[in-house]
């Protein structure tokens, strides 16, 4: 499953450049509209290496799979895979605010669908287990769906308030999480 | 053969996605074309999905592998590989007969492949062996395709009808292959 | 090494789909236009595949690597990478001759680049090694580039006729290598 | 992270050439537009081909990764990942100046993040490791950004110099690393 999920993981992160279209003419104008696609790409890539970082750690722990872990981490692929839809709408319009707005849901979503993993990771593995023990409880789990939500409101407000959201969430899980190389 | 095959369908898994074009403009409205694109996307994603758990649960048990275990398994891969291709066929033209026929016709090609696979598999390991004994018969083996031949008809009924079919096998498959599992 | 090899092959194989665009529209005769290409895809899947089956069995007798042998992989994975190009290119002009050439030139050079590759690895062995003895001589690896270039002069007679040497070389190749199998 | 770092780059390795876009008519003039993309191609192939080896050999000596490694990881992977838009906007516009500084100054960065990934690595070894030891030191990881430098400033005068800048670090680096073989 690891090896599998690393596999999608590491596909999306590499076509999200094909949004990325090639400018007709060579000037340094028109590379301007690259600009937007370019920084609404670096902000999904350090989102989907937070993403890979995170899995990668937790499922070093994992010692039992079944078929709800397997769909519940086919899910949270699902979502992420809908990044580079999403990077793409929103750097092609320059973060305007639907875009933005699709972009945030689609975050909200892979946060919820992470969540469900881990929910679905401690089942299979027991509430006492060695992995529910390591991976404890952490503030950012919380935060980042609260602070996702309050991105997409204030996105209706301004695109900018919402961008402000996507990049404070990334900054507070710029670390990898640390609770399994604790334990 | 397992790598291989899990990172060809992870590949196939996420280039499917490249079929939801980024629309030109930023209102929800622009975003409607791309709505029957993902509907077919969601659809063939828990279908690939299927794919991956059962044919991952299976490779894990075989011990013997030939020239001709090996063409199966291509075989399974390069109908899987026309799924991007008939789905952005199907999402692009609304659920249209033509596309869901076409749609229907690659996944039974699929099953078909998948039901060769498992016969090459059991041939090469014996009737008699571990591997066969595990594998047992699977009612749902022989309903799929019936289902989408069934499906296939249905569709110049309506197309509708035809994804009804499609969504029906998604259902009885939803839950991975229990059998080796339990064995 | 193999593992970097079987997911460039992997992403080759796949990617080459995307050589299918989807048509507009959505009656059987939109997809005609998609016939020859879909033709040309079957093709290249099995040369492709056929380049896997080889390289898999090859590599896994493989005890030694060195710099060499590293790029002799390389340069193979850089002929092969070419192939979904040429087959675009074969397709979407109904196997005109100039490009039934290309693909011709395309094919020659991946043989020819497998061949360079088994002396490499044979250099680094020893010729009189396990690795040399297992691999010993094929009338296949001599046959395939001289079917090759008559078909690539037969082209230029009919294209139709190097199409035929296509298909006669995936005929002679499409059981897997046996020599490893064997010893 | 060595698995995910060759599935990265692999992909990039295999999509590049789908900047490699199959023209429309089948005589050998239509390809002439195609050779300065291909030449393009070949170009970034021995360049991440090069990566691809030194950071392989590199992995293969890592006994310990933390947090601050992974990032310095991805941070290779994102530079490298614009290879494909560098190369295309390069071949697509004839080798003209700003696309092929732009080109350089992505190899550049992509150099830089290679020599930011092998201090993180010796940081985290420790500075009297058998690690750093073997990595000691190679004047090509000082000679390439000084060249890459050079052939930036040497691309306003003429973009061929600028090439000849980008050539000369691919031949200077082609035999892969020997530090780590030998050690």
């Amino acid at each position: 499953m690891e090896a599998f999920s690393d596999g999608v993981i590491a596909i999306i992160l590499t076509i999200m450049v094909l949004e990325m279209k090639v400018p007709h003419g060579h000037s340094l104008e028109t590379l301007r509209p690259v600009v937007p696609v370019f920084l609404s790409y670096i902000l999904s890539f350090v989102h989907i290496g937070i993403y890979w970082n995170n899995h990668h750690h937790m499922l070093q722990r994992v010692t039992h799979v079944g078929g709800g872990v397997l769909w519940a981490n086919l899910h949270l692929l699902f979502w992420l895979s809908l990044m580079p839809f999403a990077t793409g709408f929103m750097g092609e319009n320059d973060f305007a605010q639907i875009p933005v707005a699709l972009y945030l849901v689609d975050l909200l979503a892979c946060a919820m669908a992470y969540f469900l993993l881990e929910r679905s990771l401690i089942a299979r593995h027991g509430r006492d287990s060695e992995f529910a023990r390591a991976l404890g409880r952490s503030w950012k789990d919380k935060a980042s769906p609260a602070i996702y939500l309050a991105a997409l409101g204030l996105t209706f407000v301004s695109s900018w308030l919402g961008l402000l959201g996507v990049v404070t969430v990334a900054a507070i899980w710029f670390i990898p999480d640390r609770r399994f190389e604790r334990a």
